[in-house]
């Protein structure tokens, strides 16, 4: 008998009917009684005072109910840390990008709401404008933020060891810059807020990650207790990072509904759900790294700017994680990085588990060009400096459990490493790319995740938890986790997720928490409600509740599985004795490294750490440049996958949008006054079905301590992965290392010719 | 100090500015995306079989989506108790009543609807009826269920000590025959609902007494699990006992749903709402009543026959609540109660918690006569009857709390009662009422009250409970209550109730429960928090938990409080620590005779008791019949006022309900075929505001050692004395005794007539 009964499992998805017959609601699909329709007004300019602003003529229209502007925001400011506030919901003195909002209208139709926007009169004076990171921070740049001087949003500093000697004293140093544009979140599902704000408080429905954590800057900028905040559960079509934070779109529709006395609902046009929602930064990234002659990385020295556009966002999150990720990834003493977050006069840009690629990928590909010069295979040199379980890193966090060797061996055993790698016909190419990611991330006192379980009198239980599922499958993950720890099956788990009223906080789908965060707490209150139910069977049985067990819809003595009682029974005679099952419990990341990580980032920075290998294998078209993808394989450790089927897909998902998506094909481009070119699914570059090949999910496990049932997060290892993986797969192809991401076509024939005329010049 | 610091306040109810503003929705406010509307094709025979029903023309109109009968419900039959299931929620062998459901429609709007009911073609078999319940019990009598012989829907036989021997020996013994007619529940609100079924199940709103009650007749009607309905809260305009149960319009909105795979509304017509949904039983009763020289009772014998209408409905609760009323408000040790509900052909008559009035009403005239003869007042003659705390019935009920002679005292002291009895001018009477009512009944696994209490990150505290609130105020209650008992202001307090998928299970708002049973479960839920939070106080203030309290927004140690911490302080705290503040807790009735009390009722019935005294004062116009009511007091033993505000509200609305609607003006009329004549508010007879006099409502207080803070149910017990008061105060004024309720014109006219007639023939 297997050591668990639900969880290990490969099972459908329970979320999967709604989406797939089309009942799933999404924001944009919800009506209430009296609903008014929503627009938004938007800055014609990158970077303009806002002098006045006159919505009489708008007011006089028939069918407008409320126009909001920026005089109608309290003086709130919202950012993740102190440090950081720095945006207006709605900006009362001036713009700062092309598109954000100067006002909104709410009206009984979208014609009217329309109409309305075209008679607010706003006059502007425009200001200078910048649109590139580093020029931003060179001394007479434009100021986005009066109290920001040199534009510097966010600066990550860390220097452990003794990087410049250890550099010095290497066999070989490989220095080199990267860079990468802007890209798009891409959700399928456009913005959309629902909002009613009655003498209650604030109802409000949308597309987010964490609806306990929306409550708290909703409440702060509309001055009203957290409480009176009611995010629910909706579902949401794809958040991928861009949906961590509060949205002027929230506050937009609250306020107006807050003015109107009426429900408001807001619906972002693709080019909006484009343009003016947080999107990826674009980064530079100067590396330096150093071997020595076996092929030991002995330093890493590592600058990266980052493009943050107009706000800060969550950009100390962003501008952050790439020194996490490079720290677990391989084992070094010597360590310098630092990241400066710059503003510019672009949209802000948000919230990425896994960025810039130009620091991990980058690394990745001069690891490739090292191993070159050593005579080393790559996967050698990758096995040899991977880090293991105990593994504490320069900034003193501990690995808690690692299986990235295996990772490694069985990624490049699948897809044929020692057969192909050096014997691929011309045009060809694999490479190898090694990542990792972090679980359950120290996020101060709104970090935990409580859960409450209730036994139902028909004997099945409900789970009732804070957390939202994105697209991600947490619905299915908690119901699994709570079947396995109660003893029943999933078809007995009801879950009911994410309305902050009622759900217990929990710190949201963010950092790759959900497993080991939200279905931590969930196990935690099934344990707490099970334990109720086994002093009712030990009642029944004459038994210690020390030696019950709960498995497979029964409880029985340990080493008596026949003399049984049903869980339904059970649950049942608790409720004829007077006793309502009720379970409570909570789950806290394991990191002592609590708020003040940012600014001193030292200590334990997560509570799990999983792992992954990519390899890609490609070919490129010498005559037009283009890559085409040939395969794909990923290994990821997950800890133990509570659900199989759900881990392949989370390692299907990011190895597309690793491969095609982020190292091959998407960038925003911008006009020089700092229009978005590309605001629309027919230019910006998204891939087809055609562009993605083959891709093999490999899931490893390892045991985590802290996760339930030893889990870790599933699959995102595979996205910082695939980027050194395809990056390095075209190194080998052409000879050549790219340094610009995405390799287009037009990078491709640069960089051959390019290679052409230095092969030219040494003959 | 007083010893609490916000339960026994008056504060204005917190549910009121929603209801004030107009921004509560009801039931027939909500829309859902894709809505349907349903309408309800009915009965019109009295009693019919159904031979065939063709909806093909119906079905062939456009804009249609779906229409049941009876052959789309499942085998089940809906009734409270194993013996009672007689209800198919939509028939499909025969209708019982005019008006009953036989088919529904589910359409784009409510005209196509209506247009599809004229295009169903039904052939009926119509049969014989019976409109009476005593002719409905004669042999030969039309058999309206199949497997109830003699249309015995309910027997209630309680038959303790030795009645006939103890009335023989009585100095006295009155002997008379009370009636009552139908009344209506007059909820303002129109019966609706809204449905949605899906993939995932049901989701239902509409006005209800207990969600989580009503949910499991729906899964069963329905086949699928308890908890895959979702019941959810919504503002109700009324209940009064009506909406006790499962209504068919709730079953055939949910399989219209179910069919057209889309929302579906059903909206009652006004009409619908008087003569479809359930109404208040009509009853004769038979009373016989000793008492020996000094004016003690010696012996009840009380035959009642109640008119059920065409189903068993709540029945044998109905059946039964006046033995346990008479039971409560007297002592006596002699008891016989016979209760026969009959079924007839009328639309089922339903919950009334204080029925029938010909039972208690029909003592009190009785208890006046006997004082009369006796030459007591009859104020003495009722002190020296009344129960006491610690008094234990025939039945082997235990009065755990009683300040019964308290009400009596201070209500005939308020209403002047030593001045004006015997010396009010002609024409002019004043009455005098007791009566008692229970709180938590036993209601088997279903009896039980489950709460969640929640800390929040601001410090303020989130109430999660099953209940609803029907108008009288339990959120409100509940929010006092937690608040109290975290230590915490009002306002401090969220109350999220009555959400089947997410509340824990709550026994209703029935049976004047609400206050002791989930009232109790949330004191219980907040203890189990503030024990929490009392835990990391300790840790912040060295100290022993068990020293510390909570109060006024402070948690200090018994007799320091001037060394104290914030809660908001030791709730961001706890968080700090990694801890989530959740809390659960429950309360079950103390009543022994669980499940088996209607057939064996013997045992301790309910868990608290509440006793009430009215007086009201009337003048009787000789000329015209008509009676005016002058003036209603009211004193009612609440046990401890939670909210003397919301009490004196609950007390004027009884007296307002027993005085001039009850007992003096609501009555249903009849077509010989069954027809329902007055179905509408002009033809019906109910109060207006100039029909109703000062109301002056007296709270006196016991301290119940089940309720929480000494709490029990807050008002009922006036319902049942003002019938007492207001027909005593008649039978004062005419000199005559009014046996058939409503004391209407006629009814006085004919009663002085005879009286005339009587001492005429006397002369």
């Amino acid at each position: 008998m297997s050591e668990y009964s639900v969880v290990g499992k490969r099972i459908p998805r329970t979320d999967s009917v709604p989406r797939v017959t089309g009942e799933a609601k999404y924001s944009a699909d919800l009506s209430l009684p009296g609903m008014l329709y929503a627009k938004v007004l938007r800055s014609p300019y990158a970077h303009a005072k806002i002098l006045n602003i006159d919505t009489s003529k708008a007011e006089r229209l028939p069918g407008v109910r409320a126009i909001i502007t920026g005089k109608d925001a309290i003086p709130y400011k919202w950012g993740v840390f102190a440090y950081t506030r720095d945006m207006q919901l709605l900006p009362s003195d001036k713009v700062r990008y092309f598109g954000e909002e100067v006002a909104a209208v709410a009206a009984i139709d979208e014609d009217i709401a329309r109409e309305a926007l075209d008679l607010i009169q706003v006059d502007f004076e425009p200001l200078p404008w910048v649109l590139d990171a580093e020029e931003a921070l060179l001394e007479g740049a434009p100021q986005i933020h009066q109290d920001k001087p040199g534009n510097i949003s966010v600066r990550i500093f860390v220097d452990e060891g003794e990087v410049d000697r250890a550099l010095e004293e290497s066999y070989l140093v490989q220095e080199d810059r990267f860079s990468s544009p802007e890209e798009n979140y891409c959700q399928l599902e456009p913005y959309a807020v629902l909002a009613n704000f009655d003498s209650t408080g604030l109802d409000i429905w949308c597309p987010n990650a964490g609806p306990h954590m929306k409550a708290r800057p909703l409440s702060n900028a509309l001055g009203i207790p957290t409480s009176e905040v009611r995010v629910r559960k909706i579902t949401i079509g794809g958040h991928g990072g861009g949906r961590s934070e509060v949205s002027p779109a929230d506050f937009m529709a609250a306020l107006l509904s807050r003015k109107a006395r009426r429900p408001v609902k807001l619906v972002y046009t693709r080019e909006e759900n484009f343009n003016c929602v947080r999107q990826v930064h674009a980064a530079t990234t100067h590396s330096r790294v150093g071997v020595d002659r076996e092929g030991r990385i002995t330093a890493v020295d590592m600058k990266v700017i980052m493009d943050g556009g107009a706000y800060a966002s969550t950009g100390p999150i962003a501008a952050s994680v790439a020194y996490i990720m490079i720290e677990e990834a391989y084992k070094f003493a010597n360590f310098r990085y630092e990241a400066i977050r710059a503003y510019t006069n672009k949209p802000p840009r948000g919230m990425y588990p896994h960025h810039p690629r130009t620091a991990y990928g980058g690394l990745e590909l001069q690891l490739d060009v090292l191993a070159e010069k050593l005579g080393m295979d790559p996967l050698e040199l990758r096995i040899k400096n991977a880090v293991y379980e105990g593994y504490v890193t320069p900034t003193k966090t501990v690995i808690t459990s690692c299986a990235e060797v295996e990772t490694m061996i069985k990624a490049a055993e699948k897809a044929g490493w020692k057969e192909k790698r050096g014997a691929l016909p011309p045009g060809r190419g694999i490479g190898m790319g090694v990542g990792s990611v972090i679980s359950g991330f120290p996020m101060g006192i709104r970090g935990g995740s409580g859960a409450f379980v209730r036994f139902n009198e028909d004997g099945d239980a409900t789970v009732i938890s804070g957390v939202v599922d994105n697209g991600q499958g947490n619905d299915s993950m908690i119901a699994q986790i709570a079947a396995e720890e109660l003893g029943l099956s999933v078809d007995k788990i009801k879950v009911v997720t994410a309305d902050t009223s009622m759900t217990p906080a929990d710190q949201g789908a963010y950092s790759q928490a959900s497993t080991v965060m939200s279905g931590g707490a969930v196990k935690a209150a099934a344990a707490d409600a099970k334990n109720q139910l086994l002093q009712v069977a030990a009642e029944m049985l004459e038994a210690n509740p020390k030696d019950l067990v709960a498995r497979d819809g029964r409880i029985y003595a340990k080493g008596s599985p026949d003399r049984f009682l049903d869980i339904a029974k059970v649950a049942r005679t608790a409720l004829s004795r007077d006793h309502a099952i009720l379970g409570r419990g909570d789950r806290w990341p394991s990191a002592d490294a609590k708020r003040e990580w940012v600014k001193n980032p030292r200590g334990q920075v997560a509570s799990a750490f999983s792992f992954g290998t990519a390899v890609a294998e490609v070919e490129v078209d010498r005559e037009t440049g283009r890559v085409k993808l040939l395969n794909m394989v990923a290994a990821h450790d997950c800890g133990y996958p509570i659900n199989p089927l759900a881990v392949e897909q989370q390692i299907q998902r990011s190895a597309l949008e690793a491969g095609p998506e982020g190292t091959l094909l998407e960038k925003h481009a911008w006009t020089a006054n700092g229009q978005n070119l590309n605001a629309n699914f027919l230019d910006y570059w998204f891939p087809l079905s055609t562009d993605v090949p083959n891709i093999d999910p490999i899931i490893v496990t390892s045991n985590d301590p802290f996760g339930p049932f030893g889990a870790k997060e599933g699959g995102l290892s595979i996205s910082v992965a695939m980027v050194g993986a395809v990056a390095n797969a075209v190194q080998n192809a052409i000879g050549v290392t790219p340094k610009q991401l995405p390799i287009t076509p037009e990078v491709v024939l640069r960089l051959l010719e390019e290679k052409e005329k230095q092969s030219e010049a040494k003959s």
